[in-house]
């Protein structure tokens, strides 16, 4: 069988019988994600691989507008036709993830005319104002307290933990974390402390609970917060843990101490040298802060896929870009930590639950939400392993903050055993 | 008696007996620091202090030409005037600095147009090309391996030293230190190191002779370089220790592992890209490296003084400037860390012996050297104490370096005996 080449071809369903425009297409998707190591396949044709490389992986596309789709945005074209079943890959997916990961990072920085422009409109329609961060925050993290109990930890926290052992449980490497975070601040009891997007409080609350500290958290979402202030009652917490449902930007007041554990990925880099007058209002130079952040080794956007369908408005800076949060104020970097090995962990455990939970996730939101999520955890494993993403924890103190310990040496001293947490049942 | 406005009063000797002009330019020099806490006198005059203001240094300013150089530009005016004696400053030197940089700091950034013409004018000549930098080199670190043998530890470590505790020798900080660099990188026996700026050597025969590795170290200092090769010989290392007296731009060859301490303060940020490239270029995206220098918590220049006398060509960056060495080769930053009391402390040391050692350094090189040197370590001190000046150390590893371990845990394990080392006597 032979198609024009100046029409667009059916598709073609016997081996074989794909038509020359798809054929000649198809080694173009190599040009943009560079030579990974996998077979291309249109529909149930032959396939094509890039030269020199033995598959690992079959990438089978149903059609030739998936074909175009991916050609003109490979992120955002592979992302909704694999969500929507329209591309299928054998084979592990993170490990396909990863292969492709590796390859477009050696091949080096690209993106076609269309996904720029794709880029800039998602950057335009999710801008990080008063009301934009709102409906980007709502969007996410207001799905449902049900769906995140799913998968996530028993204390709910939803960022990085830390695995002292790398056969920690994700229990003990999410409650190590909140210890760790504690111990970099060297938190003392009678402090304050003012923490900018707390998810559903875990922190917070680990903080009143276990160093003596007051605690005002704010949080535009309102499932979080509602959940959260109903553990502090739970807890009887609620005199030392005030939650706070309004955006970072609206705080007010003084503390001794700023805490934000996986916002400023929400802030945008616009917003950045406002964050920083914001902190330098907040605790000044007498005070100490923490930022823990999803961040990258050289400037670059996020995902658009990351973007368009699961985090609007994210933007991972690199490390020289988050310091604009810090250096215009005088603040001192006292400690810098990458975490990466850890997230990618984290994700692991989050996506083998959440893959135990897929019938579950697919009955409260059907097929195509469970197949999106899947893919951004799967995505993010891979970014975190390959080093596209970096989590970055920074320690930093005004200059006329006290002093820290000599050493880090503390950081590391045996945890004491902590008051047992009993998980909400609201 | 009454001088006249317009004409340049000759100095006055007797108690009050200071000009009118003199009395009206005094204040000026609190509109350049700040108000500092000091009582202004000059000649045997009376003095000002700022309004409000409790003194606890009196600066005896000994002439109209010393004080005009102080307005003209407070560094260099205040920096020479004070080694050639025509500054007077009662009370102990460094808390006096530190009183003043603290002012400064909280008075803001500020230079005269004059200041900033000088800083131009200081950067230009002292430009580190090639042949710039083997000059400014030479003017600091070749001055006499026995001047330095007076004031630095047994193994002439010219760098921040670390102590484990406060009460640490300056030989055993020395010491923690090279562990603490050798430990960051986490070295294997067997694998190649190159080091750029590697002063008397003594980092790299430490890794030679306790980790196993084969280094090669470059030095533009001839007399560094001499008795570096010389310890070589007599600790029976030089088949694994190579010293290259040469510029780190002409390094060629590959090795695994990158180092620098106390080198980039050199290097001027206009070369940080081609640094960057040039450690690409070297351990590429498998290997990794260290970067330690004295930074600053905001871009600036450093002091004028300083760089006029006694460090030509230095820069210290911000740790967002740092890393144009890093971001733009891809480099994961893995660890950063500030050790700012560290250096302090270590310049304590320096300062102290450097003191007992006064009259020998005055024998040496004349009293006009030695109080420029005296006042060069009791600035430095202050400049760490207050935070205008910052000590970072930086771990980086490439895309494809395998992995470093899951927490910075073996950082802090006790330290193993190492095989002692004996001071060259050459």
């Amino acid at each position: 069988m032979q198609a024009s080449d100046f029409s667009l071809p059916e598709h073609a369903d016997g081996p074989g019988k794909f038509s020359r425009l798809e054929r000649w297409l198809a080694p173009l998707v190599f040009s943009e994600v560079g030579p990974a190591p996998m077979r291309i396949v249109l529909g149930n044709g032959q396939g094509v691989t890039p030269p020199g490389v033995i598959p690992r992986f079959t990438v089978r596309i149903r059609d030739l507008r998936t074909l175009m789709e991916l050609l003109l945005d490979p992120e955002i074209g592979f992302g909704d036709a694999w969500t929507e079943g329209r591309i299928q890959v054998t084979g592990d997916l993170v490990a396909f993830l990863e292969a492709v990961y590796a390859s477009m990072a050696s091949a080096g920085p690209s993106a076609t005319w269309y996904a720029r422009l794709v880029s800039k409109w998602i950057e335009f329609h999710q801008a990080n104002t008063l009301e934009g961060s709102r409906r980007n925050i709502h969007s996410h993290y207001d799905i449902g307290n049900d769906f995140y109990r799913l998968w996530l930890d028993s204390q709910l926290v939803y960022t990085c933990a830390y695995f002292p052992s790398a056969t920690a449980t994700l229990e003990e490497a999410q409650n190590a974390k909140l210890v760790l975070v504690c111990r970099k601040l060297r938190l003392q009891p009678g402090e304050t402390v003012v923490e900018a997007g707390c998810g559903w409080g875990a922190l917070a609350l680990h903080m009143a609970r276990n160093y003596g500290v007051r605690v005002k958290a704010f949080n535009v979402s309102r499932e979080q917060i509602r959940y959260a202030r109903e553990r502090a009652r739970q807890e009887n917490l609620h005199d030392r843990v005030e939650f706070v449902e309004d955006d970072y930007r609206n705080m007010s007041g003084k503390a001794d101490v700023f805490v934000s554990v996986g916002m400023l990925e929400h802030v945008g880099a616009e917003n950045y040298t406002g964050l920083g007058s914001l902190i330098h209002q907040v605790v000044g130079d007498r005070g100490r802060g923490f930022l823990h952040f999803i961040g990258r080794s050289q400037r670059g956007d996020f995902s658009r896929w990351i973007r368009k369908r699961i985090f609007p408005g994210a933007h991972a800076p690199s490390l020289a870009e988050s310091l604009q949060v810090l250096e215009p104020f005088g603040y001192f970097v006292h400690d810098v930590e990458d975490l990466r090995p850890h997230y990618a962990r984290t994700l692991e455990h989050w996506l083998d639950r959440f893959d135990k939970a897929a019938t579950q996730v697919t009955g409260m939101y059907g097929p195509e939400f469970e197949r999106a999520w899947r893919l951004y955890l799967a995505g993010s494993i891979a970014g975190f392993r390959v080093g596209t993403l970096q989590l970055f924890q920074i320690v930093f103190a005004g200059a006329k903050f006290g002093s820290m310990p000599w050493t880090r040496a503390d950081l590391y001293r045996p945890q004491e055993a902590l008051p047992e947490w009993t998980p909400a049942t609201s």
